[in-house]
């Protein structure tokens, strides 16, 4: 998007007195919100950072920017200290990166929040005998409590919802299967540390049957009858498993009416999918 | 939950040679996985910390850990490049402190993802004239497109999509609103920043209809025909409205089942809600 700094030498009246006169301005992009990107993309050592992120500062400040942003590659590790010491915070990381932030605005903070939210999958796959697909685990939550439960997994970063429920079961079962339905979903809170969680409880159809589990995290898995699914002392004692399991026989019984797939595209081309009920959509 | 530091000695021969003898080992917590959590809760020099953290590695291999995390409170910003270099790379971070991992296990790296989506709620709020309750926003990519839409916002860390859907209309437009339904969501990628976004239409049930807008962010608010909303370019031109404005006419004029929320407890007494459709659900 941009280089790191320009050779454009900034006001002499700006500078404190004990600095150079030539600082290079760090080079910005403009966000939709009057905030500047700054995209560190070569090294630079950590004093030189300093004093053009100050220079900047002031520039930016003149200009009546609202928020600086700086993306810096964990290559760049040695300027995470001076930004920190310049004002700004943490935002976002990723492996590979860390985004600070800094309001510099008189006006009240308007910065919008980090992502919040794992998502995750549960995978309600039946066969012709009314039996359920389920797995048992080898670490986590569920690890050596003998609980049979639907195979479950988490969303991957820039993942359909329907994709990651069909690859999940694939992966820990080898079932290959076709999205239906989102059945229910919850959404739960400081479930992976301060982080929130939203479980999708989705309805697939089985195109194969044969199982090949996946041996590093998953212990067994097997078809058992629902009804023996349902009736585990786990699932009778959790709520929330209660009420699946229902929902889940509900749809099998009686005409229950989840949330489908529609696929929609944005001006710029890309599909996002709509969730909602088709069936009763339909009835206009 | 730690200290820091413990004054443990470790093995000569886990050393290397050019290395103090004494190195403080670093404190750690088990975590549910095969893996230790150490949280950083005093100040420490750099080059001590890493003495420290090459031990403690060594010790935590030795071990059979499969991961170490570090979680570093931004006041402890120094100690963000030695951990780099001794091979963390970063998780997450939130505006005070930064999470670092290292897999240290010869097995397949499972480290779960950071949070990936933010989540966030349109509501479609209707008075007993069909009229919907539509704003003009101040930035933003709908800034002076002239474009009426619903209020919306982002759902913040810990909040319910409930609490969040009826806390934006309160501020937004002043209204008090009663949280009934979700009609539809929708899932986007690359959003903001490298993160998705899950964005849920509400409906809900005005219990005042006299509007006081929030002046910062909102450029104007008003009651206006559904009709009126429904036929505006904008809304017609773009696929995922016109279907969200459709599902809110059939909700109106048909029988629309959208997903409610059903309070449920964990086993550790937090309330967690479920959304799904009680209507089908309750036939049974």
């Amino acid at each position: 998007m941009s280089t790191s700094t320009s050779a454009l030498a900034i006001e002499k009246q700006m500078i404190p007195q004990n600095e150079v006169q030539q600082v290079e301005l760090l080079t910005e992009v403009e966000d939709l919100h009057g905030g500047v990107i700054v995209n560190m993309e070569k090294p630079m050592g950590s004093e030189a950072f300093a004093s053009s992120l100050r220079a900047s500062k002031s520039r930016w400040k003149q200009q009546g920017k609202r928020a600086v942003w700086i993306k810096l590659p964990i290559e760049y590790v040695n300027l995470v200290e001076p930004a920190v010491k310049e004002g700004f915070r943490y935002h976002h990381a990723e492996p590979d990166y860390l985004m600070l932030v800094n309001w510099i605005s008189n006006s009240t903070n308007t910065l919008p929040g980090n992502a919040s939210h794992r998502v995750g999958i549960g995978a309600f796959v039946m066969n012709d005998k009314r039996e359920v697909l389920v797995v048992q685990e080898k670490n986590g939550k569920f690890k050596g409590n003998g609980v049979w439960k639907f195979p479950t997994g988490v969303v991957n970063e820039g993942e359909d919802i329907s994709m990651a429920a069909v690859r999940e079961v694939k992966e820990e079962t080898g079932i290959d299967t076709e999205f239906v339905e989102i059945l229910a979903f919850r959404q739960s809170h400081k479930s992976f540390f301060t982080k929130s969680d939203l479980f999708f409880v989705c309805i697939l159809r089985p195109n194969s049957f044969d199982i090949q589990k996946q041996d590093m995290e998953i212990k067994a898995a097997q078809w058992i009858s629902l009804d023996e699914y349902a009736a585990q002392p786990f699932i009778q004692k959790h709520d929330a498993f209660g009420i699946v399991a229902k929902v889940c026989i509900t749809k099998l019984e009686k005409d229950y009416a989840g949330f489908s797939p529609i696929p929609t595209t944005t001006t710029s081309g890309k599909t996002n999918y709509l969730y909602l009920n088709s069936r009763d959509l339909n009835k206009l």
